[in-house]
């Protein structure tokens, strides 16, 4: 693969590309809807861009990092003259790409990217898929540059990773926001959280979350479950959502 | 601080009593209502041990490391001859200790413990209460061995912290635990999500929780979240708890 184009240049596209260039990986272009973007990730990569369609140079391979509703609104315009296509997104099958090129397949790293913090590509998990066995071998060797951990997926599994990734990142990082503002409220700093939050993510590493697990609505303690249901009487909505996932708790527990 | 005894010997005991030998402060006597348990801390500090409250020592202090629920099964039946006593509870507020001795504090150390698995003691914020300014300083000499971070946090802020821990640590251990089933489910192991469950938990080291929140809710992409309703159709309780946590992102984020 001489020359990549990458189609994106958000999140995921900033550190991917970052990765590329570390790995001595070169990309020829980046387009970009939003001209700030495209040149802004062009700069850091050394690489030419466009905010045109038509003006997308002709390549080996294009990764695909845009987000899932703009698939249809870019893709249709942009000639691939059948070079290999890869997306990078968790919950769009692979077959959607049969619509651009006879060449595709998935390269989606399982991680939380943001465009000012960097990450340690090399243990980022890449899931990987292709539509035939050549393009596999292809997609496989490129992804093996960017991390020593690389594992062919299917679009089924890959959708269910994407499902399973809000419950331990999005909704993982809520319960830190709704603690930020219990702290907060009462005069206390949120960072006082940080050591507990730490020591949660690292006991999994060596226990499975069931039987890490520990607090009152494992044994369901109605004496503490009730008094906390009260502390929150302020918020209905947060309230509710202890109350479920106490009952939760305990049902998993008991499974 | 000549003597010390510790009533209790479960998760937090056991971790407590540990950090003690550590810095050098010996445990005088072990009470607990399980022979196993109090025979096995004892073994571990060196300590004398006992499951009857009529054979507890005299001492300088007494840390007492019981569930909220065996306070008062077990409090009134020891005679503390007006020492220092000090519980390590969040959700108990300190007056409580007033039935029992005429000096009474608090140390609680905000983090989550097992037995079995050890932490370090030195970056856990201990927060400190007492009903008079001398026990204050007993009791903050006694903390500032343990960890560097000794906060003065009130009964009322420490019931909200309290709050707030079951938030940072029990529900998000719960979703750990949802995603392992997900995973597991659909044959990848639940070990591929541990980089991103480890980054969850860095970015907020750098960042707030609301700036750190990514994905489906923030925007609430209502193609997204629909079709994930739909994948948890088999489940009417975590579909139910994916519903409200992504309205309360979203709500959130435009707070």
């Amino acid at each position: 693969m001489n020359s990549i184009v990458l189609i994106g240049a958000g999140n995921l596209a900033t550190q991917l590309a970052k990765r590329f260039i570390e790995v001595g990986v070169s990309i020829a272009q980046i387009y970009s809807r939003t001209e700030e973007s495209a040149q802004a990730l062009a700069k850091i990569v050394g690489a030419s861009w466009t905010t045109n369609t038509v003006d997308i140079v002709v390549a080996d391979a294009y990764i695909i990092a845009l987000s899932d509703k703009a698939f249809s609104d870019v893709l249709p315009y942009i000639s691939f003259n059948d070079s290999l296509i890869m997306h990078t997104a968790g919950s769009v099958p692979i077959d959607l790409l049969a619509n651009y090129s006879d060449n595709y397949g998935v390269l989606y790293p399982l991680q939380t990217f943001s465009k000012l913090r960097d990450v340690d590509f090399s243990d980022i998990p890449i899931c990987i898929e292709a539509n035939r066995d050549d393009n596999l071998v292809a997609i496989e060797k490129l992804a093996n540059k960017l991390s020593h951990d690389v594992r062919i997926i299917s679009s089924e599994q890959r959708k269910f990773l994407h499902l399973a990734a809000i419950f331990c990142c999005n909704f993982v990082n809520h319960m830190y926001d709704i603690c930020d503002d219990i702290t907060t409220q009462n005069g206390v700093q949120f960072d006082i959280l940080r050591p507990l939050i730490q020591e949660t993510a690292a006991k999994i590493e060596q226990m499975s979350p069931r039987k890490a697990q520990t607090g009152p609505a494992v044994r369901f303690d109605t004496n503490v479950i009730d008094a906390h249901l009260k502390e929150l009487s302020s918020d209905s909505d947060i309230q509710e959502l202890y109350s479920l996932l106490s009952k939760s708790i305990n049902r998993f527990q008991n499974k």
